[in-house]
């Protein structure tokens, strides 16, 4: 396929360079002048197509160096490359769903909830409060309209705006949180028995979700890096009638992998062949520790792209706010959040719309990000001190790593003796429904690594060893 | 049938010896004294009895001077008697969805939004914004339990004791409000295609849910003042296989009917031999003018009745809060929650469990009833002076009376002409699926009757006339 900007060009041409080792790990690229001069680019061209690769972790921009070829995971591809496996109902065992409910904190502790309340938290919580305090008249009497709140849209057009795709408000709705906008894009797009693909590994809400809709599940490979393997799923919509394509293309869950563009463009073009709707859970993509990839949602040329994302992972889990764009079944999903809850709070959405419009959230996006980066760092630094031979992804953006352990470990096995210490785990299974990662866990670095997390950590290495 | 207590056994003696006119509206009742020695009860019996009568409307009480038969609405009953369809699937209007939002305000004059902000909601504000201020450490990174927080069920456990419905706490579950409550409710119990009885006319909310869950509906005639129609329920029951209920035992929408307590025992009876769930939808309990009337949940021996409410009518609209019994389907309902949308917001749980703890909660309930009841009263005095001749439900409780025009009004019609002079009437078709009640509306009093909402009630009159 071609593309139809000069900077993807360059950007798929370096990709291809670095998938073909023509530079190694480590190695510094062509400077920019080198690339302009080669390929008759301007710089700010050159200079796009760099950022771009580096916000899928590709690259690394050291200050007056260049660009270099990051370095990648220390795990070999494919870690877990997953087999395919005919259609079937998604079901999750109870045991599953426990985890999940204790894994949802993305916390070895899970009880600690130790800290300062950061100072951006507080400016938030000012925001929302001093939106009840302008409640007037009659307003608590009346429902907001179920697309939600026009400042807060408008405000979330204008963040999404920054990453390449320029939205209208009437094509946002505001929901209760991701897992809700997927929920959403589900019933309005399949019925009873259809067949859904997803990522394997994948987001293990997504298959709860699937089995409570009474959907069948078909799970397509993932590598660590790339996200969904276009050739795995190609094979799979040929073979079964694939309805809708669930996928994670910044920072997929669980190991933190980005799509490359190439892949975006194969996938938009299969949906269209095969008539699919695309569900993008995009909630991890204002965590990236560089720029943050563009939304698939921007190349959806075909207005077959659902996009899903909320504040739960960026700002915080306890407001239960979210969206959604739901292309070609907008005015069904609409109808849906109103049939099934009417309407978000009012006083809610105009506080963070708030804290949005005076740069709060930008603010905050960029102190967390910091954080996010070195606390990864630091999970990364113990991870490399633990005994026998693990591999780990290297996530640039997301809450967590993707961590491989010797084939004999049964990480679910060793999950009630972690919770016996005291510490939660997230064990391979969770993440698909065919019992492919058992010897594989979830682990995440999205709190400090204060002295009690850091022992958790340790005392896990001897467990899983 | 015969009842376990006694106050149960004279209530039924004296709701017989009403409906037979034994004593005629407006006449005293014998006294407590009398009644006691006629019965060989105690005077606690006596008075529970008149009590529960008074709250099912059937009874007022005048200070000094007894109980009398109370003034029922001007309205001959059966006031529109609906007949009986077949099951058929539920399709809800483009149209009548338009008019469902605007009439969810409740209000002839929705963008009037006037008035002062009552003391209660700036305390139930600043209850809110206080348990914001209270986050923690890292709070703002865990969700709360799908169940909901405990302060909040044991505050909703204490609160519905009140009305004779002694509840542990782990058998209520916090949702987004009462539609978010039904819609697990139905998505539990029942499977796409399965029939569900209504009452004719009955909620429309519950009629859009029916239809987004691809269930069939079957309305069940129900009556001005005892709500549905035993008889008509079990001649329903006979014929078709019905899986759920839905009913609106205290104030149905939107006639505001109280269901006798023999036809509650029937109810229950009947779901027992048929194995159905029924769905209690209990929202409008806390709007009684006298005192509440009990739950049907209370005399759920058998584990069935899945109850379903909110603060949406008794306190605010924008705070989304409201909780559901799920009965033998609790576990499932959890589940559903759990995965459809995680959580509800921590701090906002927390904020009304405090504002409910401090006796705010029944202090707004006690200065609201007063006030519902003046509004209804200037309604209906209101209503007396329209051109023609008009019956109107007299509601003991709820939002709204019932209105039936002369027989060749159709309110749908004269819907974009009221709209025309920015005037939202609610029409008679939206509380059916048959187009049974098309000379029929609704017109609520949640709102007080300033001069602009009086002036367009007139106009409204000489609109429908």
């Amino acid at each position: 396929m071609t593309s139809d900007y000069l900077y993807q060009q360059l950007e798929n041409w370096l990709f291809e360079g670095i998938q073909a080792q023509r530079w190694r790990t480590g190695e510094r690229l062509p400077s920019i002048r080198e690339l302009c001069k080669q390929h008759g680019l301007s710089k700010a061209t050159v200079q796009h197509a760099l950022q771009r690769l580096e916000a899928q972790g590709l690259l690394e921009a050291r200050p007056k160096a260049g660009y270099f070829v990051a370095l990648r995971s220390p795990v070999a591809e494919p870690l877990s490359r997953s087999r395919i496996d005919p259609p079937r109902p998604a079901t999750v065992s109870e045991l599953l769903l426990d985890i999940m409910r204790r894994s949802a904190a993305f916390d070895l502790l899970p009880d600690l909830h130790g800290g300062e309340l950061p100072a951006s938290i507080v400016t938030l919580n000012r925001s929302v409060a001093r939106a009840l305090r302008r409640q007037r008249g009659e307003d608590y009497q009346y429902y907001d309209e179920p697309e939600g709140n026009l400042a807060l849209r408008q405000q979330l057009a204008l963040h999404v705006a920054r990453r390449g795709w320029p939205v209208d408000t009437d094509q946002l709705c505001i929901t209760s949180g991701c897992q809700h906008a997927l929920f959403l894009a589900l019933m309005a797009s399949c019925q009873a028995g259809d067949v859904v693909a997803v990522e394997s590994p994948g987001f293990y809400g997504a298959l709860q979700l699937l089995e409570q809709l009474k959907l069948q599940v078909v799970e397509v490979p993932a590598s660590i890096t790339g996200g969904m393997d276009m050739d795995a799923f190609e094979e799979v919509l040929e073979r079964w009638p694939v309805k809708a394509c669930i996928v994670s293309p910044a920072f997929s869950t669980p190991t933190g992998s980005v799509m490359p563009e190439i892949a975006r463009h194969r996938l938009l073009a299969l949906a269209e062949s095969y008539d699919l709707a695309i569900i993008e859970d995009d909630i991890y993509a204002d965590t990236a520790f560089g720029m943050a990839p563009d939304p698939l949602k921007a190349l959806d040329s075909q207005n077959r792209v659902i996009l899903c994302s909320s504040f739960s992972k960026s700002l915080s889990r306890d407001l239960r706010l979210g969206w959604i764009a739901g292309a070609r079944w907008h005015a069904q999903i609409i109808r849906l959040k109103l049939v099934t809850q009417l309407a978000s709070s009012r006083y809610l959405q105009q506080g963070v719309a708030e804290f949005m419009a005076d740069g709060s959230f930008t603010t905050h996006l960029r102190r967390q990000r910091q954080e996010l980066r070195e606390q990864r760092d630091q999970l990364i630094a113990q991870l490399q001190a633990w005994p026998g031979d693990i591999r780990v992804s290297l996530p640039q953006g997301g809450l967590a790593v993707w961590v491989e352990l010797a084939d004999h470990i049964d990480t679910l096995q060793r999950y009630p003796q972690a919770l016996e210490q005291g510490v939660v785990i997230t064990p391979g299974p969770l993440f698909s429904v065919s019992e492919q990662f058992n010897h594989c866990l979830r682990i995440s670095f999205a709190h400090p690594w204060d002295e009690r997390r850091r022992k958790a950590l340790k005392q896990l290495g001897e467990l899983l060893s």
